[in-house]
Protein backbone atom coordinates (compact mmCIF):
# COMPACT_ATOMS: atom_id res chain seq x y z
CA UNK A 1 0.00 0.00 0.00
CA UNK A 2 0.80 3.70 -0.54
CA UNK A 3 0.80 5.32 2.75
CA UNK A 4 0.89 8.89 4.00
CA UNK A 5 2.50 9.29 7.58
CA UNK A 6 1.38 12.66 8.63
CA UNK A 7 3.63 14.04 11.89
CA UNK A 8 7.53 13.42 12.61
CA UNK A 9 6.80 12.57 16.31
CA UNK A 10 7.60 9.12 18.22
CA UNK A 11 4.43 8.23 16.68
CA UNK A 12 4.88 8.92 12.79
CA UNK A 13 8.25 7.81 12.77
CA UNK A 14 7.27 4.33 14.38
CA UNK A 15 4.45 3.66 11.99
CA UNK A 16 6.47 5.00 9.25
CA UNK A 17 9.36 2.83 9.99
CA UNK A 18 7.07 -0.13 10.56
CA UNK A 19 5.26 -0.11 7.32
CA UNK A 20 8.11 0.16 5.70
CA UNK A 21 9.79 -2.45 7.04
CA UNK A 22 6.31 -4.71 6.24
CA UNK A 23 7.18 -3.66 2.62
CA UNK A 24 4.51 -0.48 2.02
CA UNK A 25 5.77 2.49 0.04
CA UNK A 26 5.70 4.85 2.40
CA UNK A 27 6.09 8.91 2.53
CA UNK A 28 6.00 10.94 5.41
CA UNK A 29 4.30 14.70 5.09
CA UNK A 30 5.71 17.37 7.15
CA UNK A 31 4.30 21.09 7.16
CA UNK A 32 7.77 22.18 6.12
CA UNK A 33 10.01 20.07 4.65
CA UNK A 34 13.28 21.67 4.29
CA UNK A 35 12.36 23.05 8.09
CA UNK A 36 12.00 19.15 9.01
CA UNK A 37 15.10 18.00 6.70
CA UNK A 38 17.24 20.43 9.05
CA UNK A 39 15.66 19.51 12.18
CA UNK A 40 16.72 16.56 14.82
CA UNK A 41 14.77 14.03 11.87
CA UNK A 42 17.40 14.83 9.67
CA UNK A 43 19.20 11.48 12.08
CA UNK A 44 16.18 9.57 11.69
CA UNK A 45 15.95 9.88 8.08
CA UNK A 46 19.12 8.92 7.63
CA UNK A 47 18.64 5.51 9.35
CA UNK A 48 15.24 5.18 7.32
CA UNK A 49 16.04 6.08 3.60
CA UNK A 50 13.45 3.66 2.60
CA UNK A 51 11.16 6.01 4.09
CA UNK A 52 10.37 9.41 1.93
CA UNK A 53 9.63 13.24 2.95
CA UNK A 54 7.28 15.18 1.44
CA UNK A 55 4.93 18.26 1.50
CA UNK A 56 1.40 17.42 3.67
CA UNK A 57 -0.58 17.53 0.28
CA UNK A 58 1.98 15.70 -1.77
CA UNK A 59 2.07 12.96 0.87
CA UNK A 60 -1.83 12.62 1.03
CA UNK A 61 -2.19 12.95 -2.59
CA UNK A 62 -0.07 10.25 -3.42
CA UNK A 63 -1.48 7.81 -0.43
CA UNK A 64 -4.23 5.33 -0.58
CA UNK A 65 -4.29 5.29 3.09
CA UNK A 66 -3.09 8.37 5.30
CA UNK A 67 -2.13 7.85 8.99
CA UNK A 68 -2.84 10.95 11.56
CA UNK A 69 -0.01 11.03 13.53
CA UNK A 70 0.00 14.55 14.20
CA UNK A 71 -0.60 16.24 17.89
CA UNK A 72 -4.30 15.93 18.79
CA UNK A 73 -4.35 20.39 18.61
CA UNK A 74 -2.74 20.37 15.64
CA UNK A 75 -4.95 17.35 13.65
CA UNK A 76 -7.37 19.58 11.88
CA UNK A 77 -5.03 22.30 10.65
CA UNK A 78 -2.65 19.61 9.31
CA UNK A 79 -5.28 17.80 7.64
CA UNK A 80 -6.32 20.62 6.36
CA UNK A 81 -3.39 21.79 4.95
CA UNK A 82 -2.99 18.35 3.67
CA UNK A 83 -5.98 19.25 1.45
CA UNK A 84 -9.77 17.45 1.69
CA UNK A 85 -9.07 16.44 -1.83
CA UNK A 86 -5.81 14.97 -0.86
CA UNK A 87 -7.87 12.86 1.94
CA UNK A 88 -11.52 12.06 -0.35
CA UNK A 89 -12.14 8.39 -0.31
CA UNK A 90 -9.36 7.55 1.22
CA UNK A 91 -8.47 5.46 4.72
CA UNK A 92 -7.83 7.77 7.42
CA UNK A 93 -6.30 5.89 10.00
CA UNK A 94 -6.60 8.60 13.26
CA UNK A 95 -4.30 8.02 15.93
CA UNK A 96 -4.08 11.31 17.65
CA UNK A 97 -5.41 12.52 21.35
CA UNK A 98 -6.97 15.47 21.71
CA UNK A 99 -4.54 16.54 24.74
CA UNK A 100 -4.79 19.87 26.39
CA UNK A 101 -1.49 20.76 28.61
CA UNK A 102 -2.89 24.01 29.07
CA UNK A 103 -2.52 23.48 33.00
CA UNK A 104 0.59 20.98 32.85
CA UNK A 105 0.65 17.09 33.65
CA UNK A 106 -1.40 15.08 33.52
CA UNK A 107 -3.29 16.93 30.51
CA UNK A 108 -6.95 16.71 30.11
CA UNK A 109 -9.07 16.58 26.87
CA UNK A 110 -10.57 19.39 24.78
CA UNK A 111 -12.56 17.32 23.09
CA UNK A 112 -14.23 14.42 25.18
CA UNK A 113 -17.70 12.95 26.12
CA UNK A 114 -20.46 13.78 23.72
CA UNK A 115 -18.02 14.41 21.11
CA UNK A 116 -14.47 12.83 19.81
CA UNK A 117 -11.27 14.04 17.93
CA UNK A 118 -12.13 11.39 15.73
CA UNK A 119 -15.55 12.71 14.53
CA UNK A 120 -14.73 16.15 14.55
CA UNK A 121 -12.13 14.65 11.58
CA UNK A 122 -14.86 12.90 10.14
CA UNK A 123 -17.41 15.76 10.02
CA UNK A 124 -14.67 18.16 8.56
CA UNK A 125 -13.46 15.71 5.84
CA UNK A 126 -16.85 14.09 5.35
CA UNK A 127 -15.16 12.42 2.42
CA UNK A 128 -12.16 10.35 4.30
CA UNK A 129 -13.23 7.32 5.57
CA UNK A 130 -11.85 7.88 9.63
CA UNK A 131 -10.85 4.87 11.53
CA UNK A 132 -9.79 5.71 14.88
CA UNK A 133 -7.00 3.20 16.18
CA UNK A 134 -4.10 2.47 18.47
CA UNK A 135 -4.27 5.82 20.76
CA UNK A 136 -4.30 3.76 23.80
CA UNK A 137 -1.10 2.67 23.40
CA UNK A 138 2.52 3.92 23.07
CA UNK A 139 3.75 4.15 19.91
CA UNK A 140 6.50 1.54 20.03
CA UNK A 141 3.67 -0.87 21.46
CA UNK A 142 1.49 0.26 18.50
CA UNK A 143 4.04 -1.61 15.93
CA UNK A 144 5.60 -4.56 17.76
CA UNK A 145 3.09 -5.79 20.37
CA UNK A 146 4.74 -8.85 20.58
CA UNK A 147 7.26 -7.23 22.67
CA UNK A 148 5.19 -7.34 25.41
CA UNK A 149 3.18 -10.24 26.82
CA UNK A 150 3.70 -11.92 23.68
CA UNK A 151 0.84 -9.93 22.41
CA UNK A 152 -1.63 -10.69 24.52
CA UNK A 153 -3.31 -7.28 24.88
CA UNK A 154 -6.07 -5.66 22.67
CA UNK A 155 -6.33 -2.49 20.50
CA UNK A 156 -9.71 -1.29 19.32
CA UNK A 157 -11.37 0.18 16.00
CA UNK A 158 -13.50 2.41 15.60
CA UNK A 159 -15.02 3.58 12.22
CA UNK A 160 -18.26 4.29 9.90
CA UNK A 161 -16.79 2.53 7.20
CA UNK A 162 -16.65 -1.15 7.15
CA UNK A 163 -14.21 -1.55 4.36
CA UNK A 164 -12.17 0.84 5.86
CA UNK A 165 -12.00 -0.69 9.42
CA UNK A 166 -11.10 -4.06 7.66
CA UNK A 167 -8.28 -2.21 5.95
CA UNK A 168 -6.79 -1.10 9.36
CA UNK A 169 -7.64 -4.40 11.30
CA UNK A 170 -5.40 -5.95 8.72
CA UNK A 171 -2.44 -3.27 8.88
CA UNK A 172 -2.82 -4.26 12.49
CA UNK A 173 -2.41 -7.93 12.26
CA UNK A 174 0.41 -7.45 10.10
CA UNK A 175 1.88 -5.15 12.94
CA UNK A 176 1.29 -8.43 15.75
CA UNK A 177 -1.75 -7.85 17.12
CA UNK A 178 -3.56 -10.15 18.24
CA UNK A 179 -6.72 -8.86 19.69
CA UNK A 180 -8.28 -6.42 17.63
CA UNK A 181 -11.93 -5.29 18.91
CA UNK A 182 -14.14 -3.41 16.35
CA UNK A 183 -16.66 -1.12 18.88
CA UNK A 184 -18.58 -0.44 16.05
CA UNK A 185 -19.48 3.11 14.88
CA UNK A 186 -16.83 5.91 14.81
CA UNK A 187 -18.92 7.67 18.22
CA UNK A 188 -16.97 4.32 20.14
CA UNK A 189 -13.79 6.90 19.72
CA UNK A 190 -15.29 8.76 22.33
CA UNK A 191 -14.71 5.61 24.55
CA UNK A 192 -11.11 4.82 23.50
CA UNK A 193 -10.23 9.08 23.45
CA UNK A 194 -11.43 8.87 27.08
CA UNK A 195 -8.90 5.99 28.07
CA UNK A 196 -6.36 8.68 27.84
CA UNK A 197 -6.88 10.12 31.71
CA UNK A 198 -6.40 6.57 32.69
CA UNK A 199 -3.21 5.97 30.32
CA UNK A 200 -2.09 8.89 31.84
CA UNK A 201 -1.97 8.01 35.48
CA UNK A 202 -1.00 4.31 34.75
CA UNK A 203 2.31 6.11 33.13
CA UNK A 204 2.94 7.87 36.14
CA UNK A 205 2.38 5.30 38.36
CA UNK A 206 3.89 2.13 36.75
CA UNK A 207 6.90 4.09 35.90
CA UNK A 208 7.42 2.96 32.06
CA UNK A 209 5.17 3.15 28.90
CA UNK A 210 5.51 -0.44 27.95
CA UNK A 211 1.86 -1.36 28.99
CA UNK A 212 -1.20 -2.15 27.53
CA UNK A 213 -4.81 -2.69 28.43
CA UNK A 214 -6.20 -6.28 27.90
CA UNK A 215 -9.93 -6.54 27.74
CA UNK A 216 -9.94 -9.98 29.72
CA UNK A 217 -13.36 -12.21 28.97
CA UNK B 1 -16.24 -4.68 60.34
CA UNK B 2 -19.04 -3.08 60.10
CA UNK B 3 -20.42 -1.56 56.99
CA UNK B 4 -22.96 0.19 55.31
CA UNK B 5 -24.14 -0.20 52.13
CA UNK B 6 -26.69 2.18 50.82
CA UNK B 7 -28.55 1.59 47.77
CA UNK B 8 -30.30 -1.32 46.87
CA UNK B 9 -29.65 -1.88 43.02
CA UNK B 10 -28.10 -4.39 41.98
CA UNK B 11 -24.12 -3.23 43.21
CA UNK B 12 -25.17 -2.75 46.26
CA UNK B 13 -26.54 -6.00 46.84
CA UNK B 14 -23.32 -7.61 45.56
CA UNK B 15 -21.32 -5.90 47.85
CA UNK B 16 -23.93 -6.57 51.11
CA UNK B 17 -24.17 -9.94 50.34
CA UNK B 18 -20.81 -10.50 49.80
CA UNK B 19 -19.43 -8.92 52.76
CA UNK B 20 -21.26 -10.42 54.78
CA UNK B 21 -20.30 -13.33 53.77
CA UNK B 22 -17.01 -12.84 55.00
CA UNK B 23 -18.02 -12.31 58.15
CA UNK B 24 -18.77 -8.59 58.12
CA UNK B 25 -22.01 -6.90 59.78
CA UNK B 26 -23.45 -5.74 57.33
CA UNK B 27 -26.37 -2.96 56.65
CA UNK B 28 -27.99 -1.49 53.34
CA UNK B 29 -29.30 1.65 54.16
CA UNK B 30 -32.17 3.39 51.94
CA UNK B 31 -33.98 6.13 51.68
CA UNK B 32 -37.47 4.85 52.88
CA UNK B 33 -37.28 1.65 54.23
CA UNK B 34 -41.32 0.62 54.69
CA UNK B 35 -40.89 0.98 50.93
CA UNK B 36 -38.03 -0.56 50.45
CA UNK B 37 -39.62 -4.09 52.64
CA UNK B 38 -43.22 -3.85 50.60
CA UNK B 39 -41.07 -3.69 46.99
CA UNK B 40 -38.74 -5.91 44.61
CA UNK B 41 -35.90 -5.48 47.60
CA UNK B 42 -38.06 -7.67 49.65
CA UNK B 43 -37.80 -11.31 48.15
CA UNK B 44 -33.56 -10.35 48.28
CA UNK B 45 -34.11 -9.96 51.61
CA UNK B 46 -35.66 -13.03 52.20
CA UNK B 47 -32.89 -15.07 50.81
CA UNK B 48 -30.21 -12.31 52.90
CA UNK B 49 -31.08 -12.41 56.52
CA UNK B 50 -27.99 -11.63 57.54
CA UNK B 51 -27.54 -8.21 56.21
CA UNK B 52 -29.67 -5.70 58.00
CA UNK B 53 -32.02 -2.88 56.28
CA UNK B 54 -32.41 0.55 57.87
CA UNK B 55 -32.23 4.48 56.82
CA UNK B 56 -29.42 6.08 55.34
CA UNK B 57 -28.43 8.02 58.64
CA UNK B 58 -28.99 4.74 61.01
CA UNK B 59 -26.78 3.05 58.61
CA UNK B 60 -24.04 5.60 58.15
CA UNK B 61 -23.71 5.98 62.09
CA UNK B 62 -23.53 2.55 62.98
CA UNK B 63 -20.60 1.98 60.35
CA UNK B 64 -17.10 1.84 59.98
CA UNK B 65 -17.02 1.98 56.54
CA UNK B 66 -19.63 3.18 53.70
CA UNK B 67 -20.14 1.98 50.81
CA UNK B 68 -21.70 4.58 48.17
CA UNK B 69 -23.59 2.15 45.92
CA UNK B 70 -26.03 4.36 44.56
CA UNK B 71 -26.25 5.80 40.83
CA UNK B 72 -24.71 8.55 40.81
CA UNK B 73 -26.89 10.88 39.81
CA UNK B 74 -28.63 10.22 43.07
CA UNK B 75 -25.37 10.13 45.11
CA UNK B 76 -24.84 13.76 46.93
CA UNK B 77 -28.14 13.80 47.80
CA UNK B 78 -28.12 10.32 48.97
CA UNK B 79 -24.88 10.91 50.90
CA UNK B 80 -26.54 14.17 51.81
CA UNK B 81 -29.68 12.44 53.68
CA UNK B 82 -26.70 9.96 55.18
CA UNK B 83 -25.54 12.91 57.22
CA UNK B 84 -22.51 14.24 57.26
CA UNK B 85 -21.64 13.59 60.62
CA UNK B 86 -22.23 9.77 60.27
CA UNK B 87 -19.19 9.87 57.13
CA UNK B 88 -16.73 11.69 59.18
CA UNK B 89 -13.85 9.89 59.88
CA UNK B 90 -15.36 7.20 57.90
CA UNK B 91 -13.93 5.18 54.44
CA UNK B 92 -16.50 5.96 52.01
CA UNK B 93 -16.07 3.06 49.13
CA UNK B 94 -17.50 5.47 45.89
CA UNK B 95 -18.45 2.71 43.57
CA UNK B 96 -20.91 5.17 41.91
CA UNK B 97 -20.62 6.19 37.74
CA UNK B 98 -21.85 9.63 37.28
CA UNK B 99 -23.59 8.33 34.29
CA UNK B 100 -26.21 10.83 32.49
CA UNK B 101 -29.29 8.74 30.70
CA UNK B 102 -30.93 11.84 29.44
CA UNK B 103 -30.03 11.40 25.61
CA UNK B 104 -30.35 7.11 26.18
CA UNK B 105 -27.99 4.48 25.38
CA UNK B 106 -25.37 4.54 25.71
CA UNK B 107 -25.42 7.32 28.78
CA UNK B 108 -22.59 9.88 28.77
CA UNK B 109 -21.29 11.32 31.74
CA UNK B 110 -22.53 13.95 34.04
CA UNK B 111 -18.81 14.95 35.54
CA UNK B 112 -15.44 14.32 33.26
CA UNK B 113 -12.28 15.67 32.41
CA UNK B 114 -11.27 18.37 34.85
CA UNK B 115 -13.76 16.61 37.62
CA UNK B 116 -14.98 13.21 39.13
CA UNK B 117 -18.10 12.18 41.21
CA UNK B 118 -15.43 11.00 44.13
CA UNK B 119 -13.90 14.66 44.21
CA UNK B 120 -17.61 16.31 44.38
CA UNK B 121 -18.25 13.84 47.69
CA UNK B 122 -15.24 14.68 48.94
CA UNK B 123 -15.58 18.33 48.37
CA UNK B 124 -18.99 17.81 49.94
CA UNK B 125 -17.92 15.79 52.67
CA UNK B 126 -14.69 16.99 53.91
CA UNK B 127 -14.48 14.66 56.84
CA UNK B 128 -14.96 11.47 55.30
CA UNK B 129 -12.03 9.58 53.84
CA UNK B 130 -13.24 9.04 49.92
CA UNK B 131 -11.96 5.84 47.76
CA UNK B 132 -12.89 5.24 44.52
CA UNK B 133 -12.53 1.61 43.43
CA UNK B 134 -14.80 -1.34 41.35
CA UNK B 135 -16.97 1.25 39.43
CA UNK B 136 -15.32 -0.23 36.31
CA UNK B 137 -16.52 -3.76 36.28
CA UNK B 138 -20.15 -5.04 36.71
CA UNK B 139 -21.64 -6.13 40.18
CA UNK B 140 -20.77 -10.06 40.26
CA UNK B 141 -17.25 -9.46 39.24
CA UNK B 142 -16.46 -6.67 42.05
CA UNK B 143 -17.35 -9.16 44.63
CA UNK B 144 -16.51 -12.62 42.72
CA UNK B 145 -13.61 -12.10 40.52
CA UNK B 146 -11.63 -15.61 40.00
CA UNK B 147 -15.07 -16.43 38.15
CA UNK B 148 -13.13 -14.65 35.02
CA UNK B 149 -10.17 -16.10 34.01
CA UNK B 150 -9.20 -16.70 37.79
CA UNK B 151 -8.54 -13.01 39.06
CA UNK B 152 -6.22 -12.22 36.23
CA UNK B 153 -7.64 -8.68 35.91
CA UNK B 154 -7.15 -5.03 37.36
CA UNK B 155 -9.04 -3.03 39.37
CA UNK B 156 -7.73 0.51 40.81
CA UNK B 157 -7.99 2.57 44.04
CA UNK B 158 -8.01 6.37 43.74
CA UNK B 159 -7.59 8.52 47.24
CA UNK B 160 -5.81 11.04 48.94
CA UNK B 161 -6.20 9.13 52.36
CA UNK B 162 -3.15 6.07 52.51
CA UNK B 163 -5.09 4.09 55.28
CA UNK B 164 -8.51 4.13 53.35
CA UNK B 165 -6.74 3.11 50.77
CA UNK B 166 -5.48 0.14 52.47
CA UNK B 167 -8.30 -0.78 54.31
CA UNK B 168 -10.33 -0.78 50.91
CA UNK B 169 -7.80 -2.62 49.09
CA UNK B 170 -7.80 -5.71 51.71
CA UNK B 171 -11.32 -5.94 51.30
CA UNK B 172 -10.90 -6.16 47.21
CA UNK B 173 -8.22 -9.02 47.93
CA UNK B 174 -10.60 -10.97 50.81
CA UNK B 175 -12.98 -10.57 47.78
CA UNK B 176 -10.32 -12.47 45.40
CA UNK B 177 -8.97 -9.66 43.55
CA UNK B 178 -5.24 -10.15 42.49
CA UNK B 179 -4.09 -6.85 40.73
CA UNK B 180 -5.24 -4.16 42.88
CA UNK B 181 -3.11 -0.74 41.14
CA UNK B 182 -3.45 2.48 43.51
CA UNK B 183 -3.65 5.05 40.99
CA UNK B 184 -2.67 7.57 43.47
CA UNK B 185 -4.66 10.55 44.92
CA UNK B 186 -8.46 11.30 44.34
CA UNK B 187 -8.24 13.33 41.39
CA UNK B 188 -7.10 9.99 39.88
CA UNK B 189 -10.97 8.70 40.02
CA UNK B 190 -11.36 10.94 36.74
CA UNK B 191 -9.23 8.34 34.74
CA UNK B 192 -11.63 5.19 35.86
CA UNK B 193 -15.07 7.16 35.85
CA UNK B 194 -14.18 7.98 31.99
CA UNK B 195 -13.53 4.35 31.38
CA UNK B 196 -17.34 4.22 31.66
CA UNK B 197 -17.84 4.87 27.81
CA UNK B 198 -15.45 1.97 26.59
CA UNK B 199 -17.07 -0.32 29.17
CA UNK B 200 -20.42 0.70 27.83
CA UNK B 201 -19.44 0.33 24.17
CA UNK B 202 -17.83 -3.19 25.21
CA UNK B 203 -20.63 -4.11 26.57
CA UNK B 204 -22.64 -3.85 23.83
CA UNK B 205 -20.20 -5.45 21.49
CA UNK B 206 -19.38 -8.32 23.53
CA UNK B 207 -22.85 -9.18 24.42
CA UNK B 208 -21.58 -9.92 28.16
CA UNK B 209 -20.64 -7.75 31.12
CA UNK B 210 -18.84 -10.44 32.43
CA UNK B 211 -15.45 -8.62 31.16
CA UNK B 212 -12.88 -6.60 32.77
CA UNK B 213 -9.98 -5.01 31.67
CA UNK B 214 -6.67 -5.95 32.63
CA UNK B 215 -3.20 -3.74 32.76
CA UNK B 216 -0.39 -5.80 30.75
CA UNK B 217 3.02 -5.03 31.78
Amino acid sequence: MRIAVLGTGSVGRAIAARTAELGHRVTIGTRDVATTRAGDHAAWMARHPEVGLATLPEAASAAELVVNATNGSASLPALTAAGAANLSGKVLLDIANPLDFGAGFPPSLTVHNTDSLAERIQREFPQAKVVKSLNTLTAELMVRPRQLADGEHTVFVSGDDAEAKRIVTGLLVSFGHTDVIDLGDLSTARGVEMVLPLWLRLYGRLDTATFNIKVVR
